[in-house]
C-alpha cells in the first residue's frame, strides 16, 4: 500500500522524471535519428535512441532515489521491488515511437507506479506540445487544471479513437471493433496515448485497442479513472495487463460497446 | 500574373489573414460548440460556427483589402475576381474539422493565392501547436525558418500517411492505396493537412489522399513544392482541382508510386 503523503511525494517525482525525459526525446524529436527495427521478419517494431536513451535517465533517476522500488520499462525490461509489496515503477519512454520518427507531435511519455495491486499515479506526458496529464486517486489534470470526462451515453454519438484498426488481429477481434466502429458518430485514427488524454479531458468519448504491454497502459489508467472514466479488457475486467482494452469518458458509453466487444474477448 | 513585389505583399497578408483566423479558431477549440452535419443521409461531414466565423472574418479582410480579388472558400462559396486575371484566394478556414471537433491538435487553416493559372502562395496554419508553414516561388518555410524536403527513393524506405483509408472508393481506388501501403517502411493515419507539412519539413515521405476538394489542396501544392517536393494528380497531372491526390518529398518516390495508383487514376 501506498500512504497519501506518498502519493503526493512520488507523483512530484513522476514529474521530476517527465522532465528530465523530455530533455532526452525533445533532443532527438524532427532530427536525424537512426531507427532499429525490434521485431522479426516483416514486421516493423521501431526503437531509436530516443527511447533508450529516455527510459535510462528515468532509471537511473528511480534507482539514484528509490534503489528498493521495482522497475518495467519498454526498452530495458524489469527489475523486481527489493522491498515487500514495494512499488513498481512502469515506463513508456515514447508511447508512439512510430509517430515521434515521423515528426508527428502526438507521442507520449508514460509513467506510472504500482503499488503491488495496480497502478495509483499515472502521467502522460507530450513534451512535443507542452501537454501533461496527471491522474492520482480522486485526482485528474491537465496542465495542471482538473479534467474529467464528458457525458456520452450511446455509441450513436460518441467519437471513438484507435490508433491503427491494422492492429487488431483478423478475425472475431476485428469485426468486433468494425461493429463498435460502424455505431459510433465518427471516429478517428494515429494518436497513441494522445487519444486515452483526450478522453481523460472530455474531447474525445471512446478509445479501443488491442496487442498493447502493460507499460501501455498503466499510466493512463489512473488518468482516465480519476477523472471520471472506466478503462478495461474487452472482457470487463482490469485493464492493467495490456493485451484487448477499452476506454471511455461515461460508463454507459462502455457498456454499450462491450456488449460488442466481449463476443471477441479473449480470456 | 502575379509579380514578385506582389508575391511579398500577398505572403504577408496571407499572415494576416491566418492571425486573424487562429483569433477565431482557438477560442472555440475545446470548448463545446454545435456540430451541424453538412452531408445527406448516413455521411457525416461536419461544420462548426468556428469553421463559419473564421471563414467570414477572412473574406471580411480580404474584400476591404483588396476588393478586386476573387474568394473561393469552404464554407460561403466562391465569388470571381472583378479584374481580368485578378487573383483568387483559396480558403478552408478549418481543414480537419474531424479532428477539431474531436479536441486533437493537428488541424489547420489553408490559405492560398491562386493568379488564375495555378496557387503561388500556400500557407498551412497550425493555431493549436504553433506552427505555420509557408511557400511561395522558390522558398519554403516552417516557423520562418527554411524547410526541404529529404530524400527518399524508394516504397521500401518511405514513410506515407493518409487521414482515412476508409475515405477512399472501395474497388480500384481502395486496392491500389493498399497495393502502395503495402511496400512502404511505416504508414501513419489521421493528419489532415499536418501530414502534408511534415513531407514539405521532410519528416514524412509520401501522402496519398482521394476525394479532395481544391481548398484542400491549392494551399498545400506551393509548400510542398518550395520545399522540393512534388505534388500531383494520381495520374500525373495538376493536382490542384483536388481528387486523387498524391505528394512525395523525392520526385523518384512519387514515379514508384504513381507506378501503383496510375491503374485507378480518374479522368
Amino acid at each position: 500500500m501506498v500512504t497519501d503523503a506518498e502519493i503526493a511525494e512520488y507523483a512530484a517525482f513522476a514529474e521530476r522524471l517527465a522532465d528530465a525525459a523530455t530533455a532526452v526525446t525533445l533532443k532527438y524529436f524532427r532530427n536525424p535519428i537512426d531507427v532499429v527495427n525490434k521485431a522479426a521478419g516483416e514486421a516493423f517494431d521501431p526503437v531509436t535512441a530516443a527511447d533508450r536513451d529516455a527510459e535510462a535517465i528515468i532509471r537511473a533517476l528511480i534507482t539514484e532515489t528509490y534503489p528498493d522500488h521495482g522497475i518495467f520499462g519498454e526498452e530495458h525490461g524489469q527489475s523486481t521491488a527489493t522491498l515487500k509489496n514495494g512499488p513498481t515503477w512502469v515506463i513508456d519512454p515514447i508511447d508512439g515511437t512510430r509517430a515521434f520518427i515521423s515528426g508527428l507531435p502526438l507521442w507520449g511519455t508514460l509513467i506510472a507506479l504500482n503499488d503491488g495491486t495496480r497502478p495509483v499515479i499515472g502521467l502522460i506526458d507530450h513534451p512535443a506540445t507542452g501537454e501533461r496529464f496527471m491522474g492520482t486517486p480522486g485526482q485528474a489534470t491537465g496542465n495542471r487544471q482538473p479534467i474529467k470526462t464528458r457525458a456520452c451515453t450511446s455509441l450513436a454519438s460518441a467519437i471513438l479513437s484507435t490508433t491503427d484498426p491494422d492492429l487488431f488481429l483478423a478475425g472475431d477481434e476485428r469485426a468486433a471493433y468494425d461493429a463498435v466502429a460502424a455505431k459510433v458518430r465518427l471516429k478517428r485514427y494515429g494518436y497513441d496515448c494522445y487519444a486515452y488524454a483526450m478522453v481523460a479531458a472530455g474531447h474525445l468519448d471512446l478509445v479501443i485497442e488491442s496487442g498493447l504491454q502493460p507499460y501501455d497502459v498503466q499510466a493512463v489508467i489512473p488518468v482516465i479513472e480519476a477523472a471520471g472514466g472506466v478503462m478495461t479488457s474487452w472482457s470487463g475486467g482490469p485493464a492493467d495487463q495490456g493485451g484487448q482494452v477499452i476506454a471511455a469518458g461515461d460508463r454507459r458509453l462502455h457498456a454499450a460497446a462491450l456488449d460488442i466487444l466481449r463476443s471477441a474477448a479473449k480470456p
